[in-house]
């Protein structure tokens, strides 16, 4: 297994260089205490964490997987150890309220933290991600009571949370949910139902669990308007508020899986558990979806860390395999054979790699700095617009940079050739751990519609023509990012992304007129234009990144000039041999629905 | 796992209707006992072996593994049964000499079989199918008493056989060969060394098995041309040529791999073995690969037959599973929801998948052919240009079916939600089995060298030419294949072939140009220029199926009409949404070396 290594040098550039978040922090409530230094001692002690303790476990992880003992998930060895250093260390509560025992720092630092957490070790990370989630939804909607029982506890990570919504006949559909809440005589409810594919639905890392849960009261409107949210402890709360007695909340399987296999995934027997409704009756999915772009980013970051560690592994292997010589004559002479990265293709799998997992960060950190905004109330109008424009760039990031970690990850196994089918090498567990991420919080064809059948043709694109037309600022010299003093090396790449960007919107505009003629058009062009957007939206941060490092180089950055010579070629790289793939996705989301439809269901295959 | 069931109709449309395989048998010597009665015999008890018997054993296989016991490896439950009926029905030489105790039958016949057997249970399928590595080499390169020995056992099946050629520090460059092959008293060889990656190296299916082993001779020249080929059987045959005294040859381990865990994987350690010289000293390479194009041809098959047993499983999820409703309206207003089936992008997937099964299968039989030609020893004019055709086409059908293949797996699991990543569904099991065909035999890095660094560059593209010539004959009106009366309905399709056509010569012109004045420029355009070669290629097969199908519906084929139209509705899919992938690639392999070759390799990441 790749042994994970903070790429803080990249990290450092994004964050400080390119989107100079210091200056960023100035404008938003939570950002005073984050202060360079404080940011830098949390990213040296977070990498620690995740070098140090996290990475080690990953492995293991996979090969022991979790265990079903008595009804009570086991995790594999280390995993609570690593846990408890985890909220002996305050990480949990990091980007959350003081008064409900977090550090209050902003979202943003939170995502870095999440990218070394997830890159060291994803399965392990599930489990403090998933008790955001519940976090989140009861610091939004729980009443202040709810906040005081249960905020407290899973902020400082004494209990931890999952999130029920998936049932057995739904998963996307959730209006098809069944679990029922029957009202008590005490006011909380009786919830009766299974939910599946529930992640830390049950482990042995804390004493008790706050599952969020989607549920149906007895007279509510049939489909997704009669759901409402309840709070069910897997232990009710005592007296003092800590762990109480068991509330039928059962385990009735844990499931296996592809990868990820040290995080639990649970099928939850809810008979007849206490539960407590948190915000309005049957306005439960509206609650639920509250967070989901922050949620669904988090599942973006996996891709980007795939493709880090995937190149990791793999960059190592490539310095270190001996075989073939170089077609262009020898490289090592000294040695047996040339290593494997003085050959074309290993090095186009590589920058791939490099590419997407580089690229991917700068979407992920430039999406963090809209998440600041939705945590202040103090601008209402800010508050908005940030949360349309991170509803525009939400499924993008989601669904494209899963994928492409996903080839990443692929690619990285690739290089290792017939080592890379081995697990000692750890290289197909990447494989495996991240293709789960094109499927869960919403598959690539689900986040598609959303973004073209909501965020361009409900929302009549406002937050992507604001994109748009950033991008195209950008390309006539006005950016917040970059001064303009190196324009003049940056031609040829701003003359590509202003043709495109123009493309784009084209597309955009004759996408919508289909539709409006033939609804199935927007399913037929969806998955196309979403990866058609996902190249040009990061094709857009690899101009800027390339323009930043120019204008470091320019003012004579002597130690780094490798650095950024490094990024100017891989940015070089992408517009050459990445970007291109806008041709196919442009040709095909434009050849219409016929293709798809007109074929009857029953004439797919004939025996 | 989705239960595998012989595509019998679309087989028998690319054998009979299609390639006309009846009038191709009268042509070839092992053709005349293939009558179509005999053969439709054959294809039916295949199809039933495959489905009744090793279907059900392929999740089996999954979940048990191979286990290694005191030294010996044992298969999971079920494997020696099927073996026994399988070597029972004769099915091992079915193809292979009747003198050596096989039926004679044509090598195409023999892919069908293939075919049935791996997409119903690849890891089964391993075994059967490295003995046939072994047999192809004896019967190629040895002598009348090695045949007399050897070769009957493994036709009959009594005996498996390997091929044993990768060692820890090489796998691709094998000039780095080190196991040692030293002259013993009675003119045979002490091998001693440790290969790895051993497919069927050991296992409990046969009592014997003949290793052949590339080794090295002590006073052999360095590099490629010092290895020399030896048949090493685990247990020496005795005075009556039955399995005798154990040989030395032993298992060192067995590898844990990402999938294909029914078929044993092994270090196998030589430790002083004794061998038999196959084939003249130090031209062991040149042996080795004498039957590589068929053996990578089955490798392609792997592709074809994991795009086909993935779109089996989830076309019939997708007709069954109930989510949301069509965006055009219900479909099914008497359920809760509508199969998911009806969705655009559910649509496109299974339409992948289809066009990439079929139009791969139709490759595969075409190359089978061809492959029918190199055991006509009658023709040597006919058999060297079978030979250089199958040289041109056999990189291409290996790689480019397993990368479609393996794509057709993803989507074959991303119709089924987060239940593809159940292991119970089976379908992350075809993922998993499937990714190996991308790296043994040459991974598709390797195999896009061949195309176009030996295939078209060195051999001066000569039979690249011959295959273009085809198709641009077939686009005038002129082929074996369709009569040209339905050509009014071909328009479209053809101008599109016809152009691609042209651009795939002056691609190829150009590629060679470039490559003359930089080596560099071969490995960075190879990768692009196979793929781009593939989706041709299958372009051509398309297009000559769809016309075929209005051929047959235009003679009034009535009670097929749904079969046809399907077909034509399939090619007209892959033209609009498969083929505009070549302009993505056109773009990248057009773009040189210089993006991938500038940046250093201490450049590639900073701390």
């Amino acid at each position: 297994m790749p042994e994970y290594k903070t790429p803080m040098r990249d990290m450092k550039f994004v964050f400080n260089e390119l989107l100079q978040t210091q200056k960023h922090y100035q404008t938003i409530p939570t950002g005073e205490e984050a202060t360079p230094d404080m940011v830098d001692a949390i990213l040296e002690e977070c990498a620690k964490l995740s070098e140090e303790v996290l990475s080690p476990l990953n492995q293991v992880g996979d090969k022991e997987g979790c265990k079903l003992v008595d009804g009570q998930v086991i995790t594999p060895t280390g995993f609570k150890d690593a846990y408890n250093q985890y909220i002996a260390g305050g990480w949990q509560g990091m980007s959350h309220p003081v008064e409900y025992g977090g550090q209050g720092l902003p979202l943003s630092l939170g995502v870095l933290k999440s990218e070394m957490i997830s890159t060291a070790n994803w399965s392990w990370g599930m489990y403090p991600g998933l008790s955001m989630g519940a976090m989140n939804t009861v610091y939004l909607h729980g009443n202040e009571e709810q906040k005081r029982i249960y905020l407290t506890k899973l902020t400082e990570g004494t209990w931890t949370g999952s999130m029920c919504l998936t049932e057995p006949q739904c998963g996307t559909d959730l209006g098809q949910v069944k679990t029922k809440a029957e009202l008590n005589e005490d006011g909380s409810y009786k919830i009766t139902g299974t939910k599946i594919f529930i992640s830390a639905g049950d482990h042995d890392l804390t004493d008790n669990i706050v599952h969020i849960v989607l549920a149906r009261l007895p007279d509510a409107p049939k489909g997704t308007r009669g759901i409402s949210l309840f709070i069910v402890p897997k232990h009710l709360p005592d007296a003092s508020g800590n762990t109480g007695e068991f509330n039928n909340v059962n385990v009735g399987s844990l499931e296996e899986k592809m990868g990820i296999k040290g995080s639990s995934t649970c099928v939850m027997n809810f008979d007849g558990a206490k539960g407590f409704l948190i915000g309005p009756p049957n306005k439960g999915l509206e609650c639920m979806f509250t967070f989901m772009n922050t949620a669904r980013i988090g599942t973006g970051l996996q891709g980007c860390a795939a493709a880090e560690l995937s190149f990791q592994g793999a960059l190592a292997y490539a310095k270190d395999r001996l075989s073939m010589r170089s077609l262009s004559g020898k490289k090592a002479p000294d040695k047996v054979a040339d290593p494997i990265i003085v050959h074309p293709d290993v090095r186009r799998m590589l920058l791939t790699q490099k590419a997407f997992a580089e690229g991917g960060r700068a979407m992920i950190y430039y999406a963090a700095h809209k998440a600041d905004f939705l945590i202040d109330d103090s601008n209402e109008e800010k508050q908005a617009r940030a949360d349309d424009d991170l509803g525009f760039l939400t499924p993008i990031i989601k669904a494209f940079l899963t994928e492409t970690g996903y080839e990443s990850a692929n690619l990285g196994m690739q290089v290792f050739g017939g080592h890379g089918y081995i697990k000692e090498w750890g290289m197909e567990q990447i494989v495996r751990d991240t293709r789960i991420s094109m499927l869960y919080e919403g598959t690539t064809g689900i986040q598609a519609l959303d973004l073209l059948g909501r965020k361009i043709l409900l929302d009549k694109g406002a937050a992507f023509r604001r994109f748009s037309k950033e991008v195209s600022q950008y390309c006539k010299g006005k950016s917040p990012y970059v001064t303009g003093k190196s324009r003049g090396k940056m031609k040829d790449m701003i003359s590509e992304l202003t043709w495109l960007n123009r493309q784009w919107n084209f597309v955009a505009l004759r996408l919508v007129f289909n539709a409006m003629r033939n609804k199935d058009e927007v399913g037929s062009a969806s998955v196309d234009f979403l990866m058609y957007s996902g190249y040009i939206v990061m094709a857009y941060f690899w101009a800027m990144m390339a323009e930043k490092a120019y204008e470091q180089l320019a003012k004579g950055a002597e130690e780094d000039k490798d650095f950024y010579r490094a990024k100017i070629q891989t940015a070089e790289f992408y517009f050459a041999r990445i970007l291109p793939r806008t041709k196919t996705h442009y040709a095909t989301m434009m050849s219409g629905s016929k293709n798809l439809m007109q074929i009857e269901d029953e004439h797919f295959a004939f025996a």
